[in-house]
């Protein structure tokens, strides 16, 4: 069934001898299909194929790629139980989870699809010609959004269908009209080749130039680095850990000649605020939450909440009691890979070696079974502020309880804080006033500010921030999920006194495409009298 | 008059023994004033003051920015002729031009207090909860841009108003709610301080947090790297030459540990493209508009048409003949500074010295008294295809004719072009038309598309892009005049389940700023219904 082949725009890739093999952390074996590391050649014929195919795919109308989009979408869905079977094997991760994050990344390709056709994305300007003005006439100008090329797409481990093969990046870079090369992740493989499939049956399907998709089989420190510095890649998209995301970013940066985005997702540890009126008014059902969101998918969420702010009172003890409790009766789960829960265990160890840690449960080392066991850990605020270290991912089942004596102190740790993802607020209204000051430092540091609710789940929609400000990410200024994602792969460009003839659709005068447009300052679906 | 102090928040800096001195290109001589260096203190000072501001001064409401925006605009108008005699002393730069230069800078600052005043900058996108979705309910998600933090803005040469101290990167900055530190340039520190004055005027009339804007003086290799390295600057904006800005990205990405955006527009040859069409039909006049663009400002704006591609047939001659004749009757003009003039000519004796490379007119040496005489040269499209550093900025009243023998040709030249601020066409209907090939490879490397217009002149405008690919600039997602460069200091921040009363206003549901807003994906005023 698996070919073990890159797929290389509209072909395949050959059998090499190098080979990859992915580990399943359900048999604890790796699997026996082997998949062909691209040679130079493959990486080679891949970037030169996304370079001939850029100005055809971004010329291609919004309302084609929104057809393609929704194709792939459908030969997703149509590979059936083969890819949800397979991606369990590759991640260990649960049925259930596993088809809800498919149809997740379905949803998100079908609401790109849905802004491609609504249209209004290119955001375009329109400064019609004042000839009359004095002391100078004012010429027409036109401005909107254009793909800005070839993008390289780094699958992630935690998230096989939403972060890799056809995840966030991918569909968003597909929808500006940049193609895109995917480096599969090592760990899942068959996932990324079914997926990869499907992808490309729906570019030949849809008649799109050949190398709008490819996808290749290689290690992140060879094909990933060569991906980077190649001058025919015009941005990258990443999510991973820290060290490699900043490597990727250091090799965009100085191995090459033209500087590029990347859009690195790294680590984030989202912290959780919890304010007094949150403990005292329903401590078991906040401590039971916050267990089941730093345990949920066995902690490898980007949006796990590894840390928990507390302002010490007389109900404290009863709400640190209530998240040994519900810790204690979460089940170790299995992890993504060996790796990945070699460092976890490593992590933990490191935590708890970090002055002032102290350890209120922490489950047996299962690591034998690649298995994650939950784990809380407690610190004064006094000790937190001093020590960055304590800032560092533990990607996994575990959180960092940080006990504030007073409100001055809380403040104070929250502006050393480094920047997140996401910021969890719980408080009941007369709190959450009178805490405002901690609000507003915890605002600064994050993407996505959060009341009453976990960080875990990110809903794929038109207003959601999955990013934020560094190591969250390498750049702040956009989102990895959601529509505004689209933002990633475009620039603007400005027509100037152009004729009528030539405008794009989206900038002719009668608006064809019936897009909201910005003209002489106003926002309007209007057509432009002049 | 000119005390010859950084401006350092509300109060100036202190006198310095190491002193900078401006040359005057009018006078031949440097000019007495003294502008105290500032110390590393005063820089820290100004960095942690900005800092300190930075919160503060995003939560003003956005019509409070705006009325400080149009006091600074009132302020700078009321420094009258001292601001002009001073800008002209020295820069060299004639007084007509410098005042329209003022006024351009002036009404910036008021286009993006009525942006402000306006509102919808703020891009706000509201998804409403779908609570009774089925799998999972949707939670209330609504998002908007902030403030990104302190910008350092190093200003330029060219332009001492419209890209210096109060220029277009200072102004979008201050617009997103971002204090601003500036790298004097050394060429014109008295208008800097007059202009800085005025602003820090504004600051104190209007009641701004101190650190809101300072005024440094200093050398780019100490003062400048200093800055760029300062883990409280959160974005950098730059224009000048293509070694500085590449010196200062080099500096953000590898010597302060969180990566930030820099603005860098550096170099930019702004390519014709004459098609026959438009040489047949009014040679003489179409020459002597090239001319004027060419010469004008002594050849100094980054628009300057550096490069000719013109389709040799019978009317090549006139046409060449014609531009030499306007170009011979063109004066030299005073340059900037000793230092460009000195580049100009020793950038046109290295072009000259190319492969292939034929002088077609060239006025005499004038560095002496800092004068820059036009020229143009001449090399085959052939020629030209192999040399890319037939690409690189002479900056001055320069410029290249290329001369291509086929259709072929003109397309494998286009191809092998650079990024550039702006690409222009010449052509009637027909030719447009039939060249649609060239005019789509000129739009993917350009941040503007001319169609019968020369490239020098930038609009202030709502739809302008001043930007382009490398190495125009070192980000091609953003513009550096007009009101979209906003976008350059702002990030996204998305409120998750976030009680009404702690929404910001933009997010608010009756929509109390009357913003257009995006609602579970439609545009629209309307207040949000639940």
């Amino acid at each position: 069934m698996l070919s073990g082949l890159s797929v290389i725009g509209h072909l395949c890739g050959k059998v090499q001898e190098s080979k990859l093999f992915a580990f399943s952390p359900v048999k604890g074996e790796m699997l026996v299909e082997g998949f062909s590391i691209a040679s130079e050649d493959e990486i080679e014929k891949a970037i030169h194929l996304a370079h001939l195919a850029a100005p055809a795919y971004t010329d291609i109308p919004a309302e084609r790629r929104a057809g393609f989009l929704d194709k792939i979408a459908e030969e997703i869905l149509e590979i059936g139980p083969v890819l949800i079977d397979r991606a369990h094997l590759e991640t260990g991760l649960p049925e259930a989870r596993l088809t809800g994050e498919r149809d997740r990344t379905v949803n998100q390709l079908r609401l790109f699809a849905s802004v491609l056709r609504e249209g209004s994305w290119v955001e375009a300007v329109i400064d019609t010609a004042l000839p009359d003005r004095k002391p100078l006439p004012r010429t027409d100008l036109r401005k909107m959004q254009l793909a800005i090329g070839p993008v390289a797409v780094f699958a992630a481990s935690n998230f096989p269908f939403a972060f890799s093969t056809a995840g966030g990046d991918t569909a968003a870079a597909l929808a500006a009209g940049c193609p895109v090369i995917i480096k599969a992740h090592g760990s899942h493989p068959g996932t990324n080749e079914l997926v990869a499939q499907a992808i490309q049956r729906a570019s030949i399907l849809c008649g799109m130039p050949e190398g709008v998709f490819s996808s290749l089989i290689g290690e992140g420190a060879i094909l990933g680095q060569q991906l980077a510095r190649d001058a025919r890649i015009k941005a990258i998209g990443f999510t991973g850990s820290y060290k490699a995301g900043m490597s990727l970013f250091h090799t965009a940066a100085n191995e090459r000649r033209e500087p590029i985005p990347v859009y690195a997702e790294m680590s984030s540890i989202n912290p959780v605020l919890v304010l007094p009126s949150a403990v005292k008014s329903n401590t078991v059902a906040l401590a039971t939450q916050l267990a089941g969101s730093i345990t949920l998918g066995v902690g490898q969420f980007c949006t796990n909440p590894g840390i928990l702010f507390v302002l010490e009172d007389e109900n404290t003890t009863t709400l640190t009691q209530a998240l040994i409790d519900s810790l204690k009766a979460s089940a170790s789960g299995i992890m993504l890979n060996k790796s990945i829960c070699q460092s976890y265990y490593d992590n933990k160890s490191k935590l708890k070696s970090l002055p002032g840690v102290i350890t209120l449960t922490e489950g047996e080392d299962a690591s034998e079974a690649f298995k994650g066991a939950p784990a809380l850990f407690k610190v004064n605020a006094a000790d937190f502020i001093k020590e960055p270290a304590l800032q560092e991912e533990v990607f996994g089942p575990a959180s960092l309880f940080v006990s504030c004596s007073s409100v001055e102190e809380l403040l104070i740790a929250l502006n050393v804080l480094h920047g997140q993802l996401t910021g969890s607020v719980f408080g009941e209204a007369a709190d959450l006033n009178e805490y405002k000051a901690a609000i507003a430092l915890l605002q600064a540091r994050v993407g996505r500010l959060i009341f009453n609710q976990v960080p875990t789940g990110v809903e794929v929609c038109h207003a959601m921030v999955h990013g934020g400000p560094f190591p969250a990410t390498t750049d702040a200024r956009s989102t990895s999920v959601g529509a505004e994602s689209i933002r990633r792969f475009l620039r603007p460009v400005c027509w100037q006194n152009c004729p009528a003839e030539l405008l794009p659709a989206a900038l002719q005068n009668d608006n064809p495409l019936n897009i909201m447009r910005k003209i002489n300052g106003n926002y309007t679906r209007d057509a432009v009298i002049e």
